[in-house]
């Protein structure tokens, strides 16, 4: 079983050495707080949290699972204590307002958080993740006197939160939500329907569950025009804040899945329970979505996470394991035989998950300070510095969480393989790493949503490729920068011709979708990827500049760090950059490569 | 739940209209029962079999999994009784000599039965799968005084046989192999130690089990050339051929895995058991490697098993599940959405499942038509003919295993996307396909194995290329025969380029292993995954040229199958086959980008 280690030398690196967060921060209405010594005393208190109090409830969580019985959801083992900690440690209000009892400090730093907790034990992180989605969306939404109730439970971590979307027949269609509210003379609703998949939905950890729900007016327009937005408690707040009469919302069932067995996945029945709407009427849809870009990166970091998780698993026991001898010739004679961390195979694979989990915090960390900003738009009331972030952000957002979570799931799989069959077998805790990590292209959007919306939404119709050409604008600057340096040159060379190589990409798919529409489909996938490993490579060039750098100054303390960051930057540029070549290649081939066979034919008996 | 029906279809396409078979079998001196009526009517039973005994215990038997007990094990529900009918209907002996009551038939039929029971069940085909290893190996090995003792009732099925290799400190490294085997007077062995992994190590469906076991002589040279090969039953043949005295054979635990739960795999510990020395001292693995490449088709053939049921699955579900609308304009105007198989990224994904299930078919054919030979070497004992079989094969072998098991592996994950969240419960079984696909690369071999013995030992040891050369060549000349016709020159051509571009890559790999044999490793993953993407691409040429003539001849009955053959086609040169170009690239780059970071830097704390 993987022991967690959080990575903070990698972290600190990405903080004070590649991004100046510390400039950042100071230059940010809420950033005062987060000086340097704080934010490193508050990494290392949540580094121990995550090694000493989640990670050791990883695996146990796992086999023993959450139980349901009479519609009370019991949360396995250890899992309660842990939550009373994160709360008595203030962990949930860290980047929400101290007006309702939170710390106030920037919403990166909630994300850097929820990374460590995530890689320790992510079936535990689902359930203050949820509640940190309902309690923006509430921030943003609701009336102050609802806020006023609502949100000093929830950043106090007493209550918890979830967001009701998907029904049966409709998870990326919501036009299709069935669930009605019918409005009551008090102004309140009576709100009666099924939502399933809710994570977080029943659990024994707090005391109330604030839902956020979708649902649609008698007279609602039909498709998503038609939905809305309510807050739907468990227990409706008695006067005094406490809790007070339950609302007949009910847990039916949990679902059985593939992983994250630790976090509770509820039916949730609505029975002519009150509610309260938050936004415009039948503009829910849009509302549930302005905080969208900053959950999809919560899912994006699950990538980074499982990555970690599975290289530090596998690491270990590359080192331990000992199997015949380097084709090189023998590293250990004395020994057995090699340990397997000596073969150049082995290595690809443990060095793909170390790139993707450290090229993938290197995005994580920079999309941050975008959404920094964007938070702050939305705090400051100034719609134009929001749009600015959010649509910058936005470019980012689906590269991030469908390239991260495909390639989180991929270093999953790494890690089974470099245990052998040893990964197959449960108690090493190397296949929940993998089955954890499969829910993370699925919710949230699947990768073919993320697909569509960058290829679709973001580059083709919003910005008409502006939002590649601003992209690859600064990645061409980068490369053209650092072209002079025999160093940086390895890099700087293919960074160069995949900027201009994304552009010319996107142009052409401009052209062939406007005389066919599903050429916007068919080519999305392969745009995506091909967008993700070009992102990656900039932010690898980004570290490898600086760990050059460095070294040329003298920076003897950390040489071995910046040579292995180096090294790894080498290796993503070697072994899985040039996996775009088959992206370019393929997104280009028209749609009639995909759409040509009638349904029917697919198959034959 | 995905239902199975048996591709007949397809199965009769590639036996009678691509390759040939009536004339193969015609041609073999086994063949002359195996005429086309005898085999229609056995595809037919095999697949009625798999439809209605073994495919509705798959998914409850992942649900119940193993049990063990005082260590007597306990398989799920249904699954002894299949197995009696497995016996009845006389299927264990299909592919083995009529003198030991088999049905003497080639061993390619045993293969497409193995497809079959595979991708209905996987978890019960391992029971028989085992028997048929230990089966192939005694056959060749045993003296004829063993092999009339324990030949009938493993042909009839009454016994069931493993193979013990594994053992807790080494798995591919086999001569770290530990257990002992003491000379009795008698001339048996007396044999101690403890095997794990063991698949169908122990279960309820026979009455007896025999192993086949690796194990030392006391004064054995170390490592591989000291390493002999036992039969040791679990209980020891009374005079009569029934079950006589127990043996000492104790399954003393089974391993929990994350997937083939319905599959015993069993930690065996043989104490002071009796055992039989099959093959020369000293020469075990050698032995046990004889008719490694024909089980490691066994396995290969569980990634067409696994991209079959998960695409069945799917394209199911695609035809079902309405969201949204196709970005071409509505497909079906009067429903609330269009069915998701209309999305042409939902298309990508069943095509890739198809293009890899019904390529990786093509491959299984061909190759099995050189297992019959190859075999029939044995039979007639004809060292010269087995060998020239054996070497063809044994270049296919690893490129079959090692990527089809993958491309498997990838299928069943795109079964789960296209279902989405819902792909996620256990109770669609979608994910129990991905969970027990996630073994077929690691045991016979993982990957990583694979592309050693591909690129190391078949290519540059072996042949210097040569391997490469000849099965290039094949591919070249089908590429030149229809590079003329303008329907398969789409395919012809990059066919031809990428035959000239696989001898080149060969040779440049070649000329850098003689000055860093770490080479070898290093490009070795790439060089099995781009071998593998051209040899398919190769199948789906031969399928297309096929499928062309006989629409080109008014082949008017068949003709959207022969039309979806070329879409297929078409689709897997355009979305698959590209992403060779990525493997080319990264193979020649120099290992120190893998090797250079030294152990104790890959992280930090």
């Amino acid at each position: 079983m993987p022991t967690y280690k959080a990575p903070l030398r990698d972290v600190r690196f990405l903080l004070n050495e590649v991004f100046d967060y510390p400039a950042h921060y100071a230059g940010m209405p809420n950033g005062k707080d987060a000086d340097p010594d704080t934010v490193d005393a508050i990494l290392d208190e949540c580094a121990k949290f995550c090694e000493e109090v989640l990670a050791p409830i990883n695996l146990s969580g796992d086999e023993e699972g959450c139980r349901i019985e009479n519609g009370a959801v019991t949360t396995p083992k250890g899992f309660k204590d842990a939550y009373e900690q994160y709360v008595a440690g203030g962990w949930q209000g860290l980047s929400h307002p101290a007006e309702y009892g939170g710390q106030g400090l920037p919403m990166s730093m909630g994300l850097f958080k929820t990374e460590m907790m995530g890689t320790a034990n992510w079936s535990f992180n689902m359930y203050p993740g949820l509640s940190l989605g309902a309690m923006n969306t509430i921030m943003q939404h609701a009336s102050d006197e609802l806020k006023n109730i609502y949100m000093p439970p929830l950043t106090e971590g007493r209550w918890t939160g979830t967001m009701c979307l998907t029904e049966p027949q409709c998870g990326t269609d919501l036009g299709q939500v069935k669930t009605r509210a019918e409005p009551q003379a008090d102004g309140t609703y009576r709100i009666t329907g099924t939502k399933i998949f809710i994570s977080a939905g029943e659990h024994d950890l707090a005391e109330n569950i604030v839902h956020v729900v979708l649902a649609r007016l008698p007279d609602a327009p039909a498709g998503t025009r038609g939905i809305s937005l309510f807050i739907i408690p468990k227990h409706r707040p008695a006067a005094d804040g406490a809790v007070g009469e339950f609302n007949n919302v009910v847990c039916s069932a949990l679902e059985h899945k593939m992983g994250i067995k630790a976090s509770a996945t509820a039916v949730i029945n609505f029975e002519d329970s009150v509610g309260w709407m938050i936004a415009e009427e039948n503009k829910g849809l849009e509302a549930m979505f302005t905080f969208m870009n900053t959950a999809r990166i919560g899912t994006a970091i699950q990538g980074v996470c499982h990555a970690e998780l599975s290289f530090q698993g596998a690491l270990a026991y590359a080192k331990d394991r000992r199997s015949m001898r380097a084709l090189g010739g023998k590293k250990e004679p004395d020994k057995v035989a090699d340990a397997i961390i000596h073969h150049a195979d082995v290595r690809r694979m443990l060095l793909t998950q170390k790139a993707v989990a450290e090229g993938g915090r290197a995005m994580i960390y920079f999309a941050a300070q975008y959404a920094d900003h964007m938070t702050n738009g939305i705090v400051e009331n100034d719609a134009r510095k929001y749009k600015h972030w959010d649509d910058k952000l936005g470019f980012l957002t689906p590269i991030m969480k469908g390239f991260l979570t495909e390639m989180g799931l991929e270093s999953a799989n790494q890690g089974i393989q470099v245990f052998g069959g040893h990964g197959y077998i449960k108690e090493h805790g190397m296949e929940q790493i993998a089955r954890d990590a499969r829910i993370a292209t699925l919710y949230e959007g699947t990768t073919g949503i993320q697909a569509l919306d960058l290829l679709g939404r973001k580059v083709l119709v919003m910005t008409r490729g502006g939002a590649v050409r601003e992209f690859t604008g600064m990645i061409a600057k980068f490369a053209v920068e650092h072209m002079a340096n025999a160093k940086m040159r390895r890099y700087a060379t293919p960074l160069a011709r995949y900027a201009a190589e994304w552009n010319v990409l996107t142009m052409r798919l401009m052209l062939m979708a406007r005389k066919d529409r599903d050429q916007v489909s068919a080519a999305s996938h392969h745009f995506l990827m091909y967008s993700g490993y070009v992102t990656m490579a900039y932010f690898w060039g980004l570290q490898a500049a600086v760990a050059s750098d460095k070294l040329a100054n003298g920076g003897k303390e950390s040489a071995e760090f910046y040579k292995a960051k180096l090294a790894t930057a080498r290796f993503y540029f070697d072994h899985l950059l040039p996996r775009a070549k088959g992206h370019a290649s393929s997104m280009l081939k028209p749609s009639r490569s995909l759409t040509k066979l009638p349904v029917e034919h697919f198959a034959f008996e």
